[in-house]
């Protein structure tokens, strides 16, 4: 028996590109022999960090990005639908708190992550298929609900997630992505042979596959199997 | 007997994602029911007219390029390899000369675009795998004579891509990439149902082939196949 080899997933749930890689890994995670770590980090720290402008400011790439999302979601068959103002919800609005609430429902989590995982779901749906808000509590809320927290959990979690220790974790996620070169996410690393392998954006599962030794399957004929075997609930 | 889908591929030899989506459509074209129009144009007026900076000017983004290109390079058997100076290669001495001797290139040739994909290949050859100087006319008709052009229909294109014509030929040729929506390159433009549908960069392959209807191969498995039927020279 070899032993898994550990993929690291950052992301941040007001990024759609994000959605898209978190969708593929979580279904990767059931066809390749890897241990799929999520490591929910706050986008607007990568690229304050990095240096880095978000692509939507050039009008061009603004238009052509909605495009490309729109024909990737049906490819990979994620209900992502861009809200009715982009620019509010990712730059206004933000997921400063929406990603608190998210490191709170991990840091709580001590078996597995299918809490951490089925949150995030939700507040993608929210924000990048329903257009619906992901930062006042009462959202943050209903997407725990959805997400199969109870109630006691949820009031739990939303008072954590303004503890320091909870901004810490958050802040320190963030900072690991930075040190691994992070610009923005989704940002993948592949842990093989010691070295990390740091592999940027939705495009790359074929250079992944290659690098932890497995194969990519070819989502347009067999995606519906995959997808089901991850028990994904729409 | 079905007419071929027409594919207009927008490309600049100073950009390094172009020389991979080149080499990847010249196999495809072998495979694909298409028709590939070359379009040579100049990177720096479509990043200007759109409002685009290069991506590089980020460092955690220039640093991952350089991986990235590296594992594309190997992956799409493309003999890519960096410049020891790419920001002098690429925004100091620039590819102007070059792609206005391209654009002289096609419009002195009638029949097909043998020449203008070899001229094309030999400067990419040159900046992207030898750290070679494309911006003198003899480094210029260096990559023509390898490309197969006699010294003087080398001189007539020498000549010819300083006049107007050819300038504006070229300026053009930017334009129609900028009018399609383009803020860098390689753009990939395929015509369907009368409709052009427009692609970016060279990582879009499944989604173009979805576009026109065909199937794409996995490289790592076929592209030798693919690769030795375009006859291409190392």
């Amino acid at each position: 028996m070899t032993s898994k080899k550990v993929i690291e997933l950052f992301y941040d749930v007001v990024s759609p590109y994000s959605w898209l890689g978190f969708e593929v890994m979580c279904r990767y995670r059931n066809v390749w022999n890897i241990e799929l770590k999520l490591r929910p980090a706050f986008l607007g720290g990568v690229m304050q960090g990095a240096g880095n402008k978000p692509p939507g400011l050039v009008p061009n790439k603004f238009k052509y990005m909605t495009k490309d999302l729109s024909r990737l979601a049906e490819y990979f068959d994620v209900p992502l639908q861009q809200p009715a103002d982009p620019f509010e919800a990712m730059f206004q609005k933000g997921s400063l708190t929406a990603m608190r609430f998210v490191a709170a429902v991990q840091e709580k989590e001590k078996d597995g992550d299918k809490k951490v995982e089925n949150v995030s779901r939700e507040l993608w749906r929210r924000i990048w298929s329903e257009d619906k808000d992901i930062t006042e509590p009462a959202s943050l809320s209903e997407a725990a609900l959805k997400a199969g927290l109870s109630e006691s959990e949820i009031k739990e979690v939303l008072a954590s997630s303004t503890s320091t220790e909870i901004k810490n974790n958050l802040k320190s996620t963030t900072q690991a992505a930075l040190d691994h070169g992070a610009f923005g996410f989704p940002m993948i690393v592949c842990h093989v042979g010691g070295k990390p392998e740091m592999f940027f954006g939705s495009d790359r599962f074929e250079l992944i596959a290659h690098c932890i030794g497995e194969n990519t399957i070819v989502p347009c004929t067999t995606h519906q199997h995959i997808y089901h075997q991850t028990g994904r609930n729409k």
